[in-house]
């Protein structure tokens, strides 16, 4: 029997929280490459936070997933039948080819990476979209200097654990906020924060206190909502908010305002957006960096690995709600 | 009978909006200067919206002005007395003396000013804090390019008359957001705004989008509350927003949210506070430009006069309400 396809569909966009049955798994004919395109087996796709605004059918900074088609993702696979001579079977690339066992790409779209140099998954972390955005968001907009204090919120997660990173090299004190005594501890112990904060403790905004005793400088805003209500009265003037992701806000019906005006102006607080695909020009130094912790062995990678791209879903929404540690990763090849 | 000086001082802090038993008007002997210092006989004063910050004891950008000791602000006078060899008698001069007809300072922190050069009130506009005001706001902040659209909100006050006329220089569709059927014509029809949209009209928001078919790239905010209610919506992506005051917020016994933090992240926008004594390295950038326009006959300047210091609270009472067109001012000699 030939090799078949195996796709996840977008069926209908969810209202609030996203359940299974905004999915379906299909299988399909293995695609054939044309002129100039290759088939790539997918060994690992990624599943992020963003992808839940793509599931959305309203203006975002991302075009909405169409419905009825594979959901959109990156991912690192190999090279099983070429029509350029650009790649080889064997190769691997990294892709735009979405949560499918099997996909089509012209070749000048997939960028052949190195498995010698390290793992494949890195790819879809620091060597990837999460590194270019947790290098943009924290050292061009967030602008650290030594002896600061950062404070990231979804710490444990992937973006946030290479932010505390940087954090640290960078000479800051770095404090993690993240959910649960489990989490905090990875911060703290495993990632190396200096401290870590538990927004699910009822003592949080105390605790958030406790742990910036001067105060917070640059705050990198992954969460929103009642997290950055406890924030925004402890920082200091001429803070730097990269605001990355509101992940608390993504599944919520109604909009958690932002308190008060009246400290950005009093503490000239800087609070911008940034998304990392608008300067590409950046993603050389990101990369540099990234590779250079890794090479030195200085880079602590974390990832939540699920098993067979039927439970891609499942890992989807665990990682809405926090139930990831690290990366989440979906991997298709034993 | 000896001159006497005639101050104002503050008696009792407000609790919301500021009445005329805030302040007492008192008389005393003249002061005389000590070595290194002047007299300085006050021509004109300033009463600005940041001074409402002022009167409370609350953590702000400036320090609280004291109890029962002269209110604090700008003015131009002219030297009577003087022992220091850099000023003599007759000099005119920009000092912080505060509300009062006579006022004592060391010569190095008194700034020498040429009637001949402009009206000596223009050292209390575009030529002192608020056109520096204007200038860092705008240009260092709000970065406006050719062809954009720059909204103001308080556009017929001090700082917001300016803005538009700067941006309008930078070659962008410039929309003034004033109070009242005639500030919004003086915003058009004098100041030469390409359009005024009024805050008190309950079709506001429909004028508002009107005004900017092509949304709004830079809202220089004066004002917060709803009128940035109205504004966030309306922010196209990369939106610069120098937030320089918020005056809706001064009296309010709540603050004011902001409505969203979504936009911000989609729209990747800047929201920025700022003070203008923070970058003191841009002032002769900014008075060089208005220098400029004032030379050339191409600066609309408009002030609204009290007469006496004994008028000063009501001026800055009305200010705060929006009675002024332009720069209020009180001045004490005829």
């Amino acid at each position: 029997m030939p090799e078949k396809n195996r796709q996840i569909l977008l069926r209908r966009r969810p209202k609030g929280w996203v359940t299974q049955d905004c999915f379906e798994l299909v299988e399909t004919d293995l695609p054939k490459p044309g002129p100039g395109e290759a088939l790539v087996r997918v060994h690992v796709m990624s599943v992020d936070p963003y992808m839940r605004g793509m599931m959305d059918d309203a203006k975002s900074y991302a075009e909405p997933a169409k419905l009825n088609a594979v959901m959109p993702g990156e991912v690192v696979g190999e090279v099983t039948e070429s029509n350029d001579p650009s790649l080889r079977p064997g190769q691997f690339v990294l892709g735009d080819l979405g949560w499918q066992t099997h996909g089509v790409a012209r070749a000048r779209d997939l960028i052949p990476i190195d498995p010698a140099k390290a793992p494949i998954s890195m790819w879809l972390g620091p060597l990837g979209m999460i590194g270019a955005t947790a290098w943009i968001g924290l050292m061009h907009i967030g602008q650290p200097k030594k002896g600061e204090t950062v404070v990231v919120s979804a710490a444990a997660g992937a973006v946030g654990s290479l932010v505390g990173q940087l954090a640290r090299e960078a000479g800051c004190r770095t404090v993690g906020i993240a959910g649960g005594p489990d989490k905090s501890r990875f911060v703290t112990d495993v990632l190396g924060f200096d401290a870590a904060v538990d927004y699910k403790s009822d003592r949080f905004v105390d605790q958030l206190a406790a742990a910036t005793p001067d105060g917070i400088d640059v705050y990198f805003e992954n969460v929103g909502g009642a997290v950055f209500d406890a924030v925004l009265p402890r920082l200091n003037r001429f803070a730097r908010v990269p605001v990355c992701g509101l992940i608390s806000r993504y599944n919520a019906p109604e909009p958690h305002p932002i308190r008060d005006a009246r400290p950005f102006l009093v503490n000239r607080i800087r609070y911008e957006g940034f998304i990392c695909t608008d300067r590409m020009d950046l993603w050389p130094k990101a990369h540099a960096a990234f590779g250079m912790m890794i090479a030195a062995g200085r880079l602590v990678w974390r990832e939540t690995v699920a098993q067979g791209i039927e439970n891609a879903p499942a890992a989807f929404i665990s990682m809405l709600k926090g139930g990831n540690t690290g990366k989440q990763l979906v991997k298709l090849v034993p």
